[in-house]
């Protein structure tokens, strides 16, 4: 090996849309994933596992990307010549797992995990090709109650995660108004399916894009900065009018322009400001798109999740009813979510930025059933845990300042490792962090290190302090603070000394008094 | 997609080697898993991920089953043409991060880290194709005291998760040994790698195959029980008897038979008893193989990391010497660790089986200098958290009795769902695990259901309750007692009854009453 390697040394780097995990980002996601969890059980949800490589055909391919069939999924030959994939989300193999364990699993299954997923994607900023996802679906029930509890889970975990009630918003909307509001514009049929996706894709795009850009896609085409051109879905000005109609929907009735349509408009008695939106929106819906049965079963659904959500008391602007969420995989089939952040924070440049989408999710009636000879309703809610450690990191909601690190035995007399050694196992056993220094530099550098490391103190002991039965503790902390004050004050040493002599039998309780006094603990 | 599904109906079903993970297995590998964590951190150790796919020059090739250079590692091309590979153990990729982030990263680094691994390996009875390790490396130090520590901290860990001790042992080897061995039979130089690497895993496999078995294969080969036929190394047989030798070091040097050679006996008035074996084996090594330098060096590591074990208190039979460790794994340059439990257990058939290894690790002093243009030296371990969960499962060291299920409220009258819900979310509000019935069924299914999730109660709420402003409380754990005694007495409604009414206002106080009676905690 190493002749070849010496000539043509290798490379070290990580492949593009992959990143490493520093102590900090790994303790944030840490106390992320036990938050998230607690929430889930306190909803009654179980946790299960499933691996990260399945059959290619059981994950089924609806990511956004379909019709470009070899992209999106990393994909390799098994030695019997099928295809495996790694999955790219947790709810193909959780609906894979659940056909295959059907008649053993309690119905309604409620089942929750976390985990990592592969995206075979172009990558970007914020964009990777691993991330982690936390799932929770309910599988069994085709219950609007359902989804409106997932709703419910996935705004009481924003709160115990420290957003604040107002600074993220969970969206609701549903395919089949989607599917309705195509169908309003001639887009029915197979032949349209590249067309209704299109369409879908642009309007998924509103946030990004604007309305400008979102009108052009529905068109010709929109060229982008790059000069890129990307095809339109060749709508009719009639028919982009009705899909912008749509869209604003929200802000129209928001402005209250419209008047309200049929008997939904007498539920508006009830005191709840956003559920009396959602009926407004769902009333507006249902008169400008007469005729369409999806849409009125649609909205109809739409109603039901914002009255539970208003039952159960979340009916403020947590959980709002918003027709332009779209949600880009394509086994949706009712109702989908997306949380959103709300508040405006700076980017590297200083602009103000939203955070956007930290998760979402959807009915997906058809999974399961894939695999079966009946229909198995299901929904559930996908957070992004790696986009929401990154905004609450950004934000300043998660602790990255490091631990203090271990105390450190510093090596004066090289064949006395042993005895060092020794010192450091009962540190340890006393449970204090403690490590023995193992590199070859003399003491300078070994003190160095011990400050890389955080180290509140080192031990040390020199042949003269061994000859009295001694180890010098040298407190780091203290130290800092006194060189950072001695130009204008040299009288630190006599008042509390950095550095002080102990008996070797009183080790631990002496290195005890410095954590102490330092209040240094190491956290869980 | 229905209609293509319906008529070829997809299998759910895991690629083989792959395993789903319930509740019992994913709660007792996380108490695992922060056991050994806590252990790594008072050693000093940090944590740091890298991502499950690197370049697959970047990793390397280091399997055991190198020789079939497509097999052993999941491997794909990007969409650059460079070759990725999904990580087949954690310290490749540790190299790999370590050589990208040399200069800001402490010297020696000392790290830990979790996660699963890929082997594209044929699947067997408890062999899978992905499973999970638990890592802990010293990089940036040359000394025996790094190894020493690493061997000790593994001895820690099982200790910590409830292993007694005499029912593991950390088991020590040498690499170095083992080539001066092969020199000593003439297996020297790059011609003789391939026949170096038959030897080297027909000593690997003393354990399953008994010292007959590795005998036929240092020889002409070696036919099992399948018909199967492996080529042997063709030894000669008085090489054949050299390694024999080698092989039976610490059993012959037990049996006290052959004299001690050369400074190292001087040595033994420690009253240590292993360090005392250690040196024994050491000098026996050293006579038996004079004049090999790689023979002396090695056993000199050896008898170094014995010293410092015996200094920390290890030298028991915690940490031992024993020459017929090998490790599979090609990048070891030094030292090699095994950590087995030796107690005995029942397999299915009530044979009497070892579980063997769970973990192992060693010196990899070429691993990150393959990327620099100096040698880093490396030590580590890692521990076979997947092996190590089902052996603790299988001895009852980890309790897999299910947590309580949620309390059910359940759905009386389907127009009143709301109310439920709120009832539901009153309960999660006091921190109660809690759901709502979402299926369809009637009451008898419910309570059907609300047993399969192991539910403490059950909440009910007729029309004759809530005209009354009360709710029924169905106690099933108390339930199930009276109806296992019922036979015999009948008064136990009088004295305790399993279903009572309260207030509605005092719904949470009363389900307090009923898991506290039942000392019902969710643990954390």
């Amino acid at each position: 090996m190493s002749k070849e390697a010496k000539s043509n040394r290798l490379k070290a780097r990580l492949p593009r849309g992959f990143s490493d995990r520093g102590p900090a980002e790994i303790a944030a996601t840490r106390r992320m994933i036990e938050t998230i969890r607690a929430v889930y059980e306190r909803y009654g949800f179980e946790p299960v596992e499933t691996p990260a490589i399945e059959y290619t055909d059981a994950l089924g391919k609806f990511l956004p990307d379909q019709d470009r069939p070899n992209e999106g999924v990393f994909s390799f030959k098994d030695d019997d010549e099928q295809w495996l994939s790694l999955r790219y989300d947790l709810t193909a193999p959780l609906a894979r797992y659940v056909a295959e364990n059907f008649d053993q699993l309690p119905k309604p299954y409620r089942s929750y995990r976390f985990g990592w997923v592969f995206r075979n994607e172009k990558p970007g900023p914020g964009r990777f090709r691993q991330f982690m996802q936390f799932d929770a679906d309910t599988v069994g029930s085709s219950s609007p109650a359902a989804d409106a509890e997932i709703c419910m889970m996935a705004a009481d975990t924003m709160e115990a995660l420290g957003i604040k009630r107002g600074d993220y918003v969970v969206k609701v909307n549903n395919r089949k108004v989607l599917d309705g509001v195509m169908e309003a514009t001639g887009l029915r049929g197979e032949g349209n399916a590249g067309k209704r996706l299109i369409v879908l894709r642009a309007i998924d795009k509103l946030d990004r894009l604007g309305l400008d850009g979102v009108r052009a896609l529905l068109g010709a085409g929109r060229k982008d900065e790059s000069g890129d051109f990307t095809k339109g879905a060749e709508l009719s000005d009639s028919d982009i009018q009705k899909v912008e109609l749509f869209l604003s929907a929200r802000r129209t009735v928001q402005k209250r322009i419209y008047a309200l349509a049929g008997d939904i408009s007498e539920r508006l008695e009830t005191p709840d400001s956003e559920l009396s939106t959602a009926l407004k929106i769902a009333g507006w819906l249902a008169a400008s798109f007469k005729g369409s049965t999806l849409v009125s079963e649609g909205t109809n659904e739409l109603v039901q999740i914002a009255e539970y959500a208003a039952a159960a008391g979340y009916g403020g602007d947590r959980i709002q009813i918003d027709p332009s969420v779209v949600r880009g995989l394509e086994y949706y089939t009712g109702p989908v979510f997306e949380v959103e952040l709300t508040f405006e924070t700076k980017d590297e440049q200083g602009r103000a930025v939203r955070f956007g989408s930290v998760g979402g999710g959807g009915r997906y009636d058809g999974l399961v059933g894939r695999f079966r000879n009946d229909q198995v309703p299901a929904t559930g809610f996908s957070m992004g845990v790696s986009r929401l450690t990154s905004a609450l990191i950004h934000l300043g909601k998660i602790d990255t300042k490091p631990e203090a690190g271990p105390v450190v035995v510093t090596v004066f007399e090289k064949n006395r490792l042993a005895d060092y050694q020794h010192m450091t196992q009962k540190l340890r056993e006393a449970g204090i962090r403690a490590e023995l220094y193992l590199g070859s530099g003399k003491m300078g550098p070994q003190l160095k290190y011990a400050d890389k490391r955080g180290a509140p103190c080192v031990v040390i002991q020199g042949g003269d302090e061994k000859a009295k039965g001694e180890v010098q503790i040298k407190d780091l902390i203290e130290g800092a603070k006194a060189a950072a004050a001695i130009a204008s004050n040299q009288e630190w040493r006599e008042t509390r000394p950095a550095q002080f002599a102990v008996k070797e039998e009183n080790l631990v309780e002496a290195v005890k008094e410095v954590l102490a006094r330092h209040k240094v603990t190491w956290g869980h």
